[in-house]
């Protein structure tokens, strides 16, 4: 199968023919293929919580989704036009803060916000739910556009030799076919042929889990890696580039990505290994000056202590768990965007490509 | 309890009272604290093997009680002088062969070896068993020694601050109180009070499963991470020093230790934390003049594949898993031995302090 990480097949929520938002439970890939319905939001704040999906452009997305989930339980309550749209913002702000890290999420729920602000105060319960999905749908096509670009542009000056990425940056990621992934499988479906290497990514080993499973999937060899092996690796000089995405990148060009990018990123800079970061221009927060300023989620202890389940540390002991660290732009050999590469990453041209290129959608 | 790795009560194989070579199975730690019982070199290798006894030192000295257990059989076997000898050196090269990249091993083997050899010919295998059962324990005793030495010269040096440690160096890596992990709690006994960070150092989980079990039984508080976490943790400014063990030390001080030490090593650098490296002399090779000599144990996929027995990747996903990664030494800011502090670390401060100082036991 061509790996993917939601849907949303069939009308608005209250018209005939209505459909639902599922999403791949990825907890359970690869050992399972599981989709889960969110006929309400609390199921997909759960979902996004649990990590059932993941990824920053894949949480958007559903984020986005997530409204016309919302406007559905107007539509589902009877609620009046007013009613209705206190509910909707108020299920917006819940989706907004599922997740502290990504800003993607909070850009494509307000994105939706906006468009349903736009609508006259008497609109329906109804006509939320269809404005909603309408401009979700939109948001999801864009990402599967911008991910195709990303893919090109990264192609364009991936370096020979073997590539390292870490965590998941694939179809599962991101609405499309993702962000490094997508260099990757991008350049690989030109025909270029290189070694694919994916660090596990403790504590949830979605480089183990959906990395190398979506490569498996499209038929591309992987080698996985503990984390930790990834500085030995590098040593071989089998490596030519590394890549990752990205959940948050600064005005300065400091990127949060997944928990050991920002050690990954000193490793390949002692190696003279170039480091790019793929994202699509939404992942910018030009609102934050720099790294220091991006707020890091912690997450449950039992992540590191429990691995897949299995009690490894004593009960007695604590855990210390960042889901995110911060890479400094100083280490980025270059970001990957839908408008381009932006090499080398200085503010000023962070600032000109993410203002003056018009978004892919106003194409 | 106070922690151990193994124990040989009673008398050599083949006297009333004899006892046996017994291996905490540091495979089912935490979870189960169970004793093996080595009656057979063959167990015994395969406990070395599958980790069930690990830890340069630790290592070392099973295999030194191993040449016990050798002639133990020629003494079960009946085995007159001349083939009884022939057994032990047989089962001795299985025994220094069981893992390639730690030293101490063939060190300690070769040790033993070296008694039996200066025997006269017509010892009996009881006469092998004997001699080789106090050499063993004679090693077990010096490390012991060197452990509580190596704790002292370590707490002196350690700077104010948390401690970051990588896999096991504690009690049940070696035959006393540890390498690294000797110099934590000896400053703790001291009554000094500071964080202990212990990285959880996949694929096997020794820090998580082990190091951290040694130091809750010691009542010092610990805190685990992914090894990936580290750069994190080293950029909040919460680490005073980071503290490894070593499997093999080359002439100029480059280092071989359990995978992810180089890389938590270059980020020590990146951050100005001061990266001490703790190991008696005896992990010294001082016929190999640097890491790239060092060979690098590559074990099994499913180490990496399979975490705790729970398959993490699809199946068809290979995997890259070296033991070991090699620190060089201009990462290093010191060699604690049991001899003191080797700072900073050049070739001919090794040189000194190898072959000036008398061993342990001479002294």
């Amino acid at each position: 199968m061509i790996p993917a990480s939601l849907r949303w097949q069939g009308a608005a929520p209250g018209r005939p023919g209505a459909g639902v938002l599922e999403l791949i439970d990825q907890t359970l890939l690869p050992a399972w293929l599981e989709w889960v319905a969110c006929r309400d939001v609390d199921t997909l704040v759960e979902a996004i919580r649990a990590l059932r999906v993941r990824g920053a452009p894949a949480i958007g997305i559903a984020g986005a989704y997530g409204l016309a989930v919302a406007a559905g339980e107007a539509v589902r309550d009877g609620l009046p036009p007013a009613p209705a749209r206190a509910h909707v913002l108020a299920r917006a702000e819940q989706l907004a803060c599922a997740r502290p890290t990504a800003v993607n999420l909070r850009w494509a729920v307000e994105r939706v916000v906006a468009v349903l602000s736009g609508l006259p105060d008497h609109t329906s319960a109804q006509g939320l739910a269809d404005a909603a999905l309408a401009e979700a749908r939109a948001i999801h096509a864009e990402d599967q556009r911008l991910c195709a670009a990303i893919g090109r542009h990264g192609a364009a000056v991936l370096p020979a030799g073997g590539v390292l990425t870490h965590c998941n940056t694939g179809a599962l990621a991101t609405g499309g076919d993702g962000t490094a992934l997508a260099v990757i499988t991008t350049a690989w479906d030109q025909g270029r042929r290189f070694d694919v290497f994916a660090d596990e990514t403790r504590p949830l080993f979605q480089g183990a889990r959906l990395t190398a499973w979506e490569l498996v999937e499209r038929g591309i060899p992987v080698t996985v890696l503990v984390d930790a092996a990834a500085g030995q690796l590098l040593r071989t000089g089998r490596i030519g580039a590394c890549l990752v995405g990205a959940d948050r990148i600064t005005a300065n060009g400091d990127t949060a990505n997944k928990i050991g990018t920002y050690g990954l990123a000193v490793l390949a800079e002692a190696h003279g290994v170039p480091f790019f970061v793929a994202a699509p221009s939404s992942t910018f927060d030009l609102s934050l000056a720099a790294g220091d300023d991006i707020p890091i989620e912690e997450r449950a202890a039992a992540e590191v202590l429990r691995p897949l389940g299995v009690q490894a540390a004593p009960e007695r002991a604590r855990a210390y768990n960042p889901a995110f660290d911060v890479t400094p732009a100083r280490l980025i050999t270059g970001i990957i965007t839908e408008h381009g590469v932006i090499a080398p990453v200085t503010r000023d041209a962070i600032a000109a490509m993410v203002s003056a290129s018009p978004p892919m959608s106003a194409r």
